[in-house]
């Protein structure tokens, strides 16, 4: 427990790496000095989680709050092809109808819902910021990783005739939130994070479980991001935040090329209750699944394996020439697919 | 300009350096790629730039915002003694009172402030993240950097006998935040960044002006920190930010030491219709001077001078082995100094 900003930099102290190994200077000081490996380049990226956008009060526990916030950007490092080494964390929690009390339990929640998923993928807290706000709860995280010279997965290397792939099932973090909207409430409570890359198989015991895991608790994918940067099979990647079409058409725009989906393929919830429409719904339109979309060329296709591990691998459609994004129904007939997901310029 | 986080992403990255040179892949991938340079250690820092906490509306052009919340992360890089190199912007603008069209300059003038400040010290923006918010504008500003093994700067290595100095007039930042508030809004408009290294110097024309810029467009002294690292000068630093009480608690504590400060030696700002009792409790008290304050072994005390560039250096005082901090009047009466600068656990 803390009361001053002082005391919160010790107990926030207490819960990082020491300074031995590759955190010189840690938590504490003007900036943390890191060691980077020798020869490797750094990847970095920056992500908001804001209070009525990314989470609200009401569905999202802190814990929850504090493993997606660092979610999204190890993400991001995933989709990149790296290794994520470190996290700087910027909380600015609201001060609205929390006591202090109950403040400083959120923090702690949030922080060990953040620091655990760090431990499980070997990222050292390195520092951040905090205060607390008159206005609502905002977050952000910082995540700096590594990856070999020229090795990086970007999103604009996409050829006509790559193949197109996305790791577990589309749609399953949007049906966790309806879930959790819906009633769901009840279950949360039971539902922890993950201990092992497993999200996304098939068989899960109770779906409904399964979705609002997801949706609390995603899993980033770096296993994956590794394992096609170190192969080379892929030839561009991106991770799913946004929805499978509104992200598919940034990696689509950034290769210059266009593509054609296979309704039937795309891995949608199995969640019975819902209609197979439905489901391609929330799978092409829903976002935060935080699985990765890649296209692999079409002689290295059969080097992609159905699972890796417990992820399940599933190729979903090709890369065309021209500019357009459709989707193919079972019948043949062809739609052309816009982007649906999140524009933080248009909703809100 | 740009309606959609799309445009704006383009706009963005027009704005930056060009992929060629030390950032591989920019603005608009999942993440940036960068290269460090050999054998350098990376310094990363996060500072949060909140509205009503950090700059209010009415008060702080988006220009300045910009200016400031990257001067506050390049700050920390320059008391680490590091080199500044890539710099991450997270922005949550409110759509308060704001049109879509405003909100657009709003932006516009908050990356100019930040991106002109960047080039001048050589730092690529490197990506970030976007948002509109329906409460406070929020800013986060991470900025990585080098130093050499072994050469960074911490607040922990301060020894009994070590002289105190800082750089600049200390409460210039909190003077000129006075002088808006009561009025100095109408000069405002004509106040820009200094293009040089130079505040802080005697003789500015216009005390008032100076300290508004010194408020608006503060400084980082990064080659201050690299001449004091370079040298192996300084035993120990800190940025000022929070107020000399407050900062140099916190180097004293880092380093399980005390201080004695001779108040006739603290370089207040130099401005008429003030008494010197008051320049003495901005300068102790004021906060975001972003100055210098550093430690130096009495043996090597000679070595600084009392100018580097425009920048002034003064000798304050001398590191005790007590945990004590005391003020000496030129009476020789001592005072005990708490911190009484900005802890963002205790105000708002």
């Amino acid at each position: 427990m803390f009361r001053t900003e002082s005391e919160f930099v010790r107990w926030l102290r207490d819960r990082s790496p020491s300074k031995a190994g590759p955190l010189q200077v840690g938590i504490g000081d003007d900036a943390a000095v890191v060691e980077v490996s020798r020869g490797r380049q750094l990847v970095l990226t920056a992500d908001m989680s804001l209070e009525g956008v990314h989470f609200t009060r009401r569905l999202h526990p802190p814990k929850s709050v504090g493993h997606r916030a660092l979610a999204r950007s190890l993400s991001d490092v995933a989709a990149m092809g790296g290794v994520p080494r470190f996290v700087l964390v910027s909380l600015a929690l609201s001060q609205r109808t929390l006591s202090a009390r109950t403040r400083v339990l959120w923090m702690e929640a949030f922080y060990d819902g953040l620091t655990s998923l760090a431990a499980r993928f070997d990222v050292a807290l390195a520092g951040g910021d905090t205060a607390v706000v008159r206005g609502r709860t905002f977050v952000d995280v910082t995540v700096a990783g590594e990856v070999e010279p020229g090795r990086a997965l970007t999103r604009s290397g996409a050829q006509p005739g790559d193949q197109i792939f996305v790791s577990g099932r589309l749609g399953m973090s949007a049906l966790g939130l309806r879930l959790l909207k819906s009633g769901g409430l009840r279950h949360r409570e039971g539902i922890k994070p993950r201990g092992t890359d497993e999200r996304g198989s098939a068989g899960a015991a109770d779906p409904s479980h399964a979705a609002i895991q997801a949706h609390l608790y995603p899993e980033p994918r770096c296993s994956l991001g590794r394992y096609l940067s170190e192969r080379r099979l892929a030839t561009a990647a991106i991770d799913l935040s946004d929805g499978l079409s509104t992200d598919l058409t940034q990696l689509c725009e950034a290769s210059g090329v266009g593509a054609s989906l296979a309704a039937d393929r795309i891995p949608v919830p199995e969640v019975p209750g819902y209609s197979s429409a439905r489901l391609l719904d929330l799978a092409l339109n829903g976002g935060e699944d935080y699985e990765l979309l890649f296209t692999v060329p079409r002689r290295l296709a059969t080097r992609i394996p159905s699972r890796l591990g417990h992820l399940s691998l599933h190729r979903i459609g090709e890369i065309r020439g021209s500019s357009d994004l459709i989707l193919v129904r079972p019948n043949g007939k062809e739609v052309a697919v816009k982007p649906g997901g999140f524009d933080h310029f248009r909703r809100q």
